[in-house]
């Protein structure tokens, strides 16, 4: 498109920005029309997208960081011929694709959803690092960002790693219209200040009228020509541009204009014009499941061993079987063992440094270009991307996260090491499965049936060895569970998963020897759980003890009640977790100073068997 | 000290810091070697600090951030006469107060819990932060860093904030070792990598020998006498320094010395040299609780009033009558409220732009140094900072952290600004208290009673207005719960909170037109939960119907069980709670769509009274 007609475009966008907010009755229509240039000339000019086919290899990727500009983005879709008028207009209604905030879940184009400020970034650079490494396909990634969310560390964090990766195929697109919701940005129209930034991350800036067609055409020329690094354009811009009622000023974040009419006629009115977007260039998909099956690694039973090195060798034995895995850490590979990944698939490992946040993102845009991703640390650090969980879900993103070092058994190291409170933060997230095996041959299983699962997926691995209690052919559903001890004569069921199992087992035996027969449950799938196998349980025993190794909020002792949530009886239960603060200790030490241990569990028995209250 | 006894102490520390990890087996001596000479020079010619009286206003602050060189950070206690050395041989050991990484709860020298890389700079940013703008004092701020951690965003996110506000009481000095814990960082010795994003962020840099104990001794030098600039010191050093068969080598990370007593041997052998660490000067303490009495925003029952606005009020009250109280928001202030306190105590209002990593930061910073901090930002936004608010947990901070727009009731926006895991999030924490009003009343009661209490606080408000249930007296104790209806033929038991609240209300009304009576109550105190009237419900009604806008996972409905985990019978059960991902629709169709309005609450009470299972 020439000047002129660009020009028209960005009007039109603004247009229906302000079109859709005042249909809806709410949305961002200040922040769509800023930005509106910006978009016309990518879109008109430089996009290279198949709206027809948004799984095509070759499309570039678009990402809407500023999630809350949706109107601009629709309204472009409309330009493109993707959407219709008429259903842009059903933004924010129930049952609309056009939600307030895009996801993929509902639109075929969107390629993570935002909304969350801070995240698009992160995820355009694990798109772009998956078509540099992984597809190695020559599409572009395109992400709008906000100037207000340049604030968010996860920003930096993603500058540090695009600049170190020398993503080119980059570029960030930075509408810096000097208003945050509430009022100024830090930094204005100091276009300088975050150039500073983004150069000293290794990135080439340019910085431009972002309202100037001509301008922004050519720095997108620049951007493209630019090799070794990414780039970022810092456009300055007028929030509200052109209306001068909303053009520039405080306090209209996030409504629509006072008299929307009225600003559309400011705007020159209604127009229709149609953007032919760019062909994508032919490209091919270079993943694909092999059909061998996986020979995962075998222990015998009795042998000792560490599930995290399960995790490790498991994932290597994956990656062997399937072109399509991918694994991610964050710096402490040796710990997590995800090292036996790297050293058997060195191109298709990806070292985040310590840099939980942008492994999250990394593994949601990889798995948005098709690939499987594993993405370990310790369970501990995994809630630094808490946020970036939650979105990926919201995303409906596949992604295999694994969490070592869980909880009090790690030892010495202390607290601040220690996961106590993933498994609640896991369970919480919508859609997610969640697994903590107990022994080698487990893991290895459920690392394989990961793969294969929708959504967001949590293995939580352990840092000590433990004895290996089941063969190496055992299998393991998603949703089940093993009874390890049963009787006719059970008069209560402990309920365990991970470094509890062989404490319950104990506590099984010492019962036992005292005459009261008790039953095992492995639940090593926390969510979804066996209900079938705890309801029995309740049935037959009559009352059910848990024991793990994570706080008693959210958790394995939490988790059983999704079989009893529905107003059926609820059996009698004793929930046994990790209730004060650890400090440093031998790992049975820590085991028996949060009463989780063999001889805590077997106390806590002998009461519930006594229909006592456990204190 | 001249330069022969700042070698000679740096000597010594390596030396006690391989003493310290050799008796206790594990520990990490040569991330504590590399950086031995930047504190011995601290300490004995820098630091301003009194350990017999670690709450002196005037000290200085010195954060380790790099948490797992805590033997270093113990030696220099040793050196200082503030641990003798039999105690510094208690490390890692149960019991001992020198943990793997140190924490306040154990020390009364430790400012803040590390160990989670990343945090310590963003803490002692806003120690420095509480130093110029509340406190008002000179003391300086020292914070040791890692070079791994810089690849953190919120080291960034850190930087950022303490640049814009012309920290120059602050201090980075960063331990530039090269080596991470599985191998070489990004950037290795490249000083000038950290320097030029450190300088975009508006730092004064220097350069320097981390290992010529002159050249650091000056650097410290420029720091102090740097205005109006957070300064940071790169220095250039060696892991495991002065040892040759460790020195600068790969795979020694988190590992005592193979041959300690030949390590000690090379270094010198065991020394005893004692600082005398320099007084801090005279200074006083700023705030003081005032005795005035609270004067809490009044509502009259009927009215509509949102709780996020009764939040802002309460706040802004308190904050008058308690020269302590300090707000700070996510530049969401315009939308959670704490506007309402930035205009009435603007000096004691922070900022904190789109960073919520930093905001819990500088609330755990300024907490440490005795003030009382409300954090705000949307519930969701909170998931970005859940492992600071883990690691407040850790350090035993008492913050107060305040959610809005919580849930699918806020309608429009869409799921990624609801926050719908944050009562498992903030549950899980240890010693946590959760807070979920329903009404304005209750919510500025409750926001008066947050800050009296120990640990994490979290309150959850609510984006709509809603019906003043509650007259301005009522009092809400901590731990307690309502009963809105109630009668002696009560069959079942409705247990809700904040928005479901009035959903509950009119399911009783229906259900008791219909001829079952039921009991409601209102838990605003998730955590902990009023287990007596629970039980008593339980007791006279037979069964329990939890009602919740958040996940199934974790919230109320789990919260519940915390009255029956100890092995008295459980009531019969039924949970409803958000199960499917919104999208964009109008608040009372969001309840509508998760089955958590009124109309659904009565069909689940229908069943559960007739004794059928939900579905």
């Amino acid at each position: 498109m020439n000047t002129g007609e660009l020009v028209e475009l960005g009007r039109q966008l603004r247009v229906d920005s302000v079109r859709a907010s005042a249909a809806a009755g709410s949305g961002h229509p200040t922040s769509s029309m800023s930005a509106a240039d910006l978009m016309a000339v990518l879109l008109a000019n430089h996009l290279r997208y198949d709206f027809a086919r948004p799984a095509h290899p070759g499309n570039d990727r678009f990402v809407l960081s500023k999630g809350h500009a949706s109107p601009l983005l629709y309204a472009a879709y409309k330009a493109a011929g993707a959407i219709d008028d008429e259903e842009l207009l059903t933004f924010r209604k129930l049952g609309s694709r056009l939600e307030g905030h895009p996801t993929p879940q509902r639109l075929p184009w969107v390629e993570t959803a935002t909304g969350s400020l801070g995240q698009g970034l992160p995820v355009g650079v694990g798109i772009a690092l998956a078509g540099k490494r992984l597809d190695r396909t020559d599409y572009r990634v395109w992400v709008l960002c906000g100037d207000s969310e340049l604030a968010e560390g996860s920003v930096w964090e993603a500058a540090e790693a695009a600049g170190f990766e020398n993503l080119d195929n980059l570029v960030a697109i930075v509408d810096v219209n000097r208003l945050g919701q509430r009022g100024p940005t830090r930094h204005g129209h100091d276009l300088d200040a975050y150039a500073r930034r983004f150069q000293a991350f290794g990135w080439h800036t340019v910085e431009v009228d972002g309202h100037d067609v001509d301008a922004v055409d050519r720095a997108y020329g620049e951007a493209l020509s630019t090799r070794g690094q990414p780039t970022a354009i810092l456009a300055r811009t007028l929030k509200g541009k052109g209306v001068e009622g909303v053009e520039d000023r405080e306090g209209l974040h996030g409504k629509p204009l006072p008299d929307a009419d009225e600003a559309i006629a400011e705007l020159g009115g209604p127009r229709d014009l149609r953007v032919r977007v760019h062909e994508p260039p032919a490209a091919r998909v270079l993943h694909a499941v092999d059909s061998r099956s996986v020979e995962l690694p075998r222990w015998d039973k009795g042998e000792k061993a560490a599930t995290r090195d399960a995790y490790g060798k498991a994932l290597a034995a994956l990656g062997t079987a399937r072109d399509d895995v991918v694994a991610l850490d964050g710096e402490v590979g040796d710990s997590t063992r995800a090292e036996f990944f790297a050293k058997e698939h060195p191109d298709r490992y990806v070292e985040c440094y310590i840099a939980e946040q942008q492994m999250v993102a990394t593994a949601v845009g990889i798995a948005a270009r098709g690939w499987v991703p594993y993405a370990s640390t310790f369970a501990a650090f995994l809630t630094r991307a808490y946020d970036f969980v939650r979105m990926a879900a919201v995303s409906g993103s596949g992604i295999n996260l694994v969490g070592s070092h869980a909880g009090v058994a790690i030892g010495q190291d202390g607290p601040s090491q220690m996961g106590l409170e993933d498994l609640a933060m896991m369970r919480a997230v919508h859609g997610s499965t969640v697994l903590y095996p107990c022994d080698a041959n487990q893991t290895a299983r459920l690392v394989a049936a990961m793969a294969d699962l929708d959504g967001i997926r949590y293995l939580r691995t352990s840092r000590g060895g433990s004895e290996v209690i089941y063969g190496p052919d055992e299998e393991f559903p998603i949703g089940g569970s093993k009874v390890l001890r049963s009787s006719a004569e059970d008069r209560m069921t402990i309920v365990a998963a991970g470094v509890t199992v062989p404490e319950a087992l104990a506590a099984a035996d010492a019962l036992g020897r005292e005459g009261i027969p008790v039953r095992v449950i492995d639940l090593y799938s926390v969510k979804p759980v066996d209900r079938a196998t705890l309801r029995q349980a309740a049935e037959e025993t009559g009352c059910l003890l848990t024991v793990e190794d994570h706080r008693e909020e959210g958790g394995l002792g939490d988790a059983v009640l999704d079989a009893f949530g529905d107003g059926r009886p609820v059996p009698r239960l004793v929930r046994l977790a990790v209730r004060t603060m650890p400090g440093s200790a031998s790992p049975a030490e820590q085991l028996r100073a949060a009463g989780i241990d063999a001889e805590s569990i077997t106390a806590a028995g002998r009461l519930l068997t006594e229909q006592a209250v456990v204190p």
